[in-house]
Parts: C-alpha cells; sequence; structure tokens
C-alpha cells in the first residue's frame, strides 16, 4: 500500500478531473508536493497506448487487446512517474487506476477476475491509500459530458455497459471499505468537491 | 493446434524473411491460399503496437510494457488475421509468434517463464502446427543486417543479450521436438531455404 497515492474513480462525467484539482490546491496550500496524473495515460509512451485505446479512428481493440493494453500502459506509469514521484516525497493524485481496470475490462467487457488480479499482482504491484469513488447515475454523468465533443471509443458504448461499470465500482468499494470513500457526485460540484477534500484531510491526518 | 499456422523463429538476420517468401511459393505452387504475415505486428492496430516497441524515437517501455505490448498486438494479431485466414481454410506463415516472446521478453528479458505461459494459454490460445527455427552464431547474423540501415530499439541490444535469445530458442526446440525443426541457417541462403522447403513439404504429407 502506498499511503501517498490517492485515486480517484467514477463513470464518465462523474466529476473525476473537477474534483482532482481541488484535491491538488488542498494539498498544495497545506505545503505538500503534488503529481497529478491520469490514465490511461501518464507517461509520454502510455499516453501514446492511450491513444491507441480511446480513438475511434483506429482498428478497434479486441477485449483482451484492450485489458494488455490499459496494464502495458499502467506498468509503464507506475514505474515512469508513480514511483519515482513517491519516492521523492510527493503526494500522486491519479484519475483512475487500477480499480477502473476490474469495473471496464473486467465486469463490463468480461474480462477474467482472476486474471486482472494476476496482471495487477505482476505488472503494478502497488495499491493506493485511498480511493475516492465518484457515484452518479449513469444518465446524469453522460449528460454532463455530453456537450464536449466528439465521443471516444468507449465513451460510445451504451447505457447498460456504464451501469455495469457503475455497478463494479460500487461492489469493489464495498468490499475494500478502508480504501474507498464513496461520494454521491449526483449534487453540485462544490458540495462534492468538499466531502472529497475532507476525506482527504481526514485521512492525511491518519498519517501524521 | 493449429496444423496450418507455421511460424519462423530465429535471431536477427537469421534469414526469415527470405525463407518466408520461399515457403509462400511452395504453398501457392501446390495450389494452397497463403496468408503471410509478422509479429510484432499483422493488423494495423498490431503494426502500431509494433511501432511503439521498435521505434527508437518513442520513450523505452519497461520489461513490463514490453512484455504486455507484445501480447497485445499478439491478442488482435490472432483474432484479427490468423484465426479467420485459417477457418477459410488457409495457410498461416508468420515470421515470429510466441516462442519470440519466451526468448527475448522471457530469458533475455528476465520475464517470468510462468507469466508468459499465462498470457499465451489466456489471449493466444494456439499453437503453430510447426515452427522452423533458423539457428545462426548471433555475430552472423548481425552482419547480415547491418547495412540494413538504422538499428531499431530491439537490434540495438548488445551481443550477449541476443546470444542468450538463442540459447533460449535452441532450449525450448529441444523441449518440444514434434513441433521444431532446427535448420543451420549459417549455410548459404538456397541450402537454408531448400531444407526449409523440405520440411515443409515432408509437413504438409502428414496433413494429407
Ligand atoms: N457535481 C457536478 N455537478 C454538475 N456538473 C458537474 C459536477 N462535477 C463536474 N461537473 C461538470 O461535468 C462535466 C464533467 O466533469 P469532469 O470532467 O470533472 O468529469 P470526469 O469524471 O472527469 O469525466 P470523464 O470521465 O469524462 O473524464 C464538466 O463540464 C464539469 O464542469
Ligand atoms: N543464409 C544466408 N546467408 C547469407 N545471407 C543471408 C542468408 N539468409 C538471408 N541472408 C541475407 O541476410 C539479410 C537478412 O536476412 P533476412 O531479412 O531474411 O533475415 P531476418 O531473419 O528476417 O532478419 P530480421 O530478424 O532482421 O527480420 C538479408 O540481406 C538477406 O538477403
Ligand atoms: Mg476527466
Ligand atoms: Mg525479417
Amino acid at each position: 500500500m502506498q499511503p501517498r497515492l490517492i485515486t480517484l474513480e467514477g463513470g464518465e462525467g462523474a466529476g473525476k478531473s473537477t474534483v482532482l484539482a481541488q484535491l491538488r490546491e488542498t494539498l498544495e496550500s497545506a505545503g505538500e508536493s503534488v503529481v497529478c496524473t491520469r490514465e490511461p495515460g501518464g507517461t509520454p509512451l502510455a499516453e501514446q497506448i492511450r491513444d491507441l485505446l480511446l480513438s475511434p479512428g483506429h482498428e478497434p481493440p479486441t477485449p483482451e487487446t484492450e485489458l494488455l493494453l490499459m496494464f502495458a500502459g499502467r506498468a509503464q506509469h507506475v514505474r515512469g512517474t508513480i514511483l519515482p514521484a513517491l519516492a521523492s516525497g510527493s503526494w500522486v493524485i491519479s484519475d483512475r487506476f487500477t480499480d477502473a481496470s476490474y469495473a471496464y475490462q473486467g465486469a463490463a467487457r468480461g474480462g477474467d477476475r482472476d486474471f486482472i488480479a494476476e496482471l495487477e499482482r505482476r505488472v503494478v504491484g502497488i495499491v493506493p491509500g485511498m480511493t475516492l469513488l465518484l457515484d452518479v447515475p449513469v444518465e446524469t454523468g453522460l449528460q454532463r459530458v455530453r456537450g464536449r465533443g466528439t465521443a471516444d471509443r468507449i465513451e460510445s458504448e451504451a447505457h447498460g455497459f456504464f451501469d455495469t461499470v457503475r455497478r463494479a465500482y460500487l461492489a469493489r468499494a464495498d468490499a475494500e471499505r478502508s480504501r474507498f470513500r464513496v461520494i454521491d457526485a449526483s449534487r453540485p460540484a462544490t458540495v462534492v468537491a468538499g466531502e472529497a477534500v475532507a476525506h482527504l484531510l481526514a485521512y492525511r491526518e491518519t498519517l501524521l
């Protein structure tokens, strides 16, 4: 477990990027050094893998290819960005991390849970100290991002796909209550961010 | 086991591409339909993954990333190119396949053998009917390709790396004698190709 690695999870339009900016400000105001990153992505090579994964212009990956590309990028992200930042004493806040593969490539695409767990063990090897799950009804989240221009390959999935993702995230949070904080993200952005910041500050207290 | 899937393995400059052309001609002259392909690569997406793997201009992948990118491309190659071709009755000849990951990402880069075997079982699921291993001393092979312009990322490895690859291939051939044919590829190209063609014709006889 990496105490200073915080991850944000949730479906499309849950408000992850919005909350991330608030968490960064909170930590920086407290004098902490913070590296903000995202998945898929987080290093130049991992961002190129992200493009292969998400750009609707490419040949669509099979579910097996999608799963391995996600973990290939994550392996790079962990070694190239996350571990060096943690080693230097920074906090790291990642917009999505391994939980997303259990929800998307596992539950929603049918990838085998044990195989995903083995990939996690073999090529990730680290677990966040705290994970904030921004939970929102699928339709609410999709409405929020609808104005944002063309959807990427995964954003173009059907409603049922995202519903499976949402239920998978909630089940993970339920199974790992000490790591997860579930936030009702259907409320106004300031309320959601405020609750996220409160969780972060309370969590940081436990580390001091 | 896929009887009509033939793979060519061997180090840099062993003569795989040269032999492949001869095998194709042999089968086509016998009235067979043949799909020739290669790894990394073999579909548009897998060729983009190949570029991430081999282009020296990119951020170098970690060993874990390299392994997963190889299998991501292979998962795509199997489903997008190899299985459809086999299903239509074609022969498929691939310039490298899974054995290369055991030799390069496994033996030479230190990837865990059991993990590679699990990736093979989970995302490849098929084994060639016959594999021709073109065996050549490392220095001979490297001299052959030296004239070819800039080396890619893997071609730029040191002599010891390729020596490990060579020994790993020979060990695999020794462990799976019914699938492998080892060809001494230090001899003139016509002799090497002639022996490869003879193996192919003898193998095809066993299928009729
Ligand atoms: N609680 C909220 N209530 C209403 N709108 C919100 C809320 N949080 C964020 N938004 C708005 O919804 C949109 C999506 O928010 P944001 O980009 O933070 O979500 P996200 O979870 O990062 O989405 P994605 O999964 O697409 O990256 C933005 O326009 C943002 O301003
Ligand atoms: N048996 C041989 N003797 C001498 N030269 C050869 C022989 N086989 C191939 N060559 C030449 O060596 C070079 C490399 O051959 P080829 O491209 O077929 O090897 P390869 O195994 O496909 O290499 P790579 O691993 O780089 O793809 C070519 O210029 C080819 O003409
Ligand atoms: Mg976002
Ligand atoms: Mg070649």
